[in-house]
């Protein structure tokens, strides 16, 4: 139907937010609001200028034929910074701490508003590099990897500590936890990654990595690409790290059950970010 | 900063839709774009007029010096028979049956694009009842609860089959699988449902519903209200039902393996809409 700008400002809003990283030919906006092309192109100007204005993200337009404007996802330096010390703050919380040493997370993890934002710091920090596909480890990093995932339109990967038949057939890998030494298993439905796919891992705790360093072995064995690691928190007392290159939002730096005492800083979001 | 109004057209739309199901005092939006009352009200009146002609929602506004706006994510009727009829199209593809009659749905849970429609499609549905948590059980329902509870802006809890260090003491229960007979139990933080909150059930899949009466039970064990119940895909060769009021998006009436034949119809989506 035809409509005059503010209302085409309100939709098309709308239809970009709701279709990140998709590259939408503009004569799919002239033909929805029938309209002229000079007209949305003067309408994407003003959404470009005001979304980079309150860091929700960046508008990339695409010439020639098989062109088109594509909504990259963002957030401003300061809004980061805001999410990522309300987060520490929280963690910080001494009621969090369990017999032990174990930190209960689940009402963050539980907070969908919450994970979104979270979701847009990683797609954000990784929005340059070519994902296929976001994994990650069942259950608590589940909420984290949809919410990446949606900002990035990508499909999310489960990967399962049990192989389970709902799955069809599975690969299975054997791994050791890099704290306790054990070995584990964990298994992938095997229809899930094409080979040559680049995986983005997303979990929401790592301490020294060996699970994540089980989510590459499944990688490699799938004939993917890692194109990237983003973890919600990292323990910072391990002796020997077994992933290098990753991105964190919040390290905990003691838990100290007798003291009642956590410290939690920054992860390392801000340093990675010019990459 | 003081904006025009294009460019408040332009982050109204995306506040609100960002910031569902939650009350904003105008007096937010007249700092926020240095303007006046009656320009804000107007801009909210094209918004309103726009979010319900193209079915993104309704905005509400409630007077008085308490008052404020509220946007309550919806769907169009047609969107709905859109995004139904694509997915109960989707779950007929003969390559899901797996040994033994199951379905491989990984694909269609894995999509964040389409989970967060059908989120939506959900939250439309339960807009209107006072909801204040989502629950679903590990793993393959947390998507969906995720996106529907980020558009009813409430918490997510995920009861699990086995309790864990890192969810603090929990609240066990033992149910009965409905189609299998056997004895099973289901865990919940303590610290995760408040007395009397009212409780929105989500999950992927109903046969008998059992694993859902197990819920309800866990729910009457913290002194908690059941406020809905929604599942993606229920089974229709069924000889009791143990639940009865529920929304479903689609209904597996077959899965004839030796034929290689799945039979899928609509949910009651459709005619639980109106109440």
């Amino acid at each position: 139907m035809k409509l005059k700008r503010s209302g085409r400002m309100v939709d098309l809003t709308t239809y970009l937010l709701q279709h990140p990283h998709q590259l939408i030919p503009l004569s799919y906006f002239v033909e929805r609001y029938e309209s002229a092309k000079s007209s949305i192109s003067e309408d994407l100007a003003i959404i470009k200028e005001h979304f980079e204005q309150y860091g929700y993200g960046r508008i990339i337009t695409v010439p020639g034929a098989a062109g088109g404007v594509k909504f990259l996802p963002g957030i401003s330096e300061k809004e980061a910074e805001h999410i990522i010390s309300a987060l520490v703050e929280q963690l910080e919380d001494p009621s969090r701490i369990l017999p032990g040493g174990y930190l209960y997370v689940t009402d963050i993890i539980g907070n969908p508003h919450l994970v979104n934002q979270l979701g847009r710091l990683f797609a954000s920090s990784f929005s340059s590099r070519k994902i296929d596909v976001v994994m990650t480890i069942a259950t608590k990093g589940i909420p984290l990897a949809y919410a990446v995932a949606a900002h990035l339109n990508v499909p999310v990967v489960i990967v399962r500590s049990d192989s389970r038949v709902t799955e069809g057939s599975t690969v299975s890998i054997n791994y050791v936890s890099g704290s306790t030494k054990r070995i584990q298993t964990m298994a992938l439905a095997r229809r899930s990654i094409k080979q040559g796919a680049n995986v983005l891992i997303i979990d929401d705790f790592m301490k020294a990595g060996g699970t994540i360093k089980g989510m590459i072995s499944i990688i490699s064995e799938f004939q993917a690409n890692l194109a990237g690691i983003g973890v919600l928190v990292e323990a910072q007392e391990v002796s020997e790290r077994l992933v290098d290159d990753y991105v964190s939002l919040a390290r905990l730096s003691e838990v100290n059950e007798r003291e009642n005492r956590i410290e939690v800083t920054p992860g390392n979001y801000f340093q990675d970010k010019g990459e």
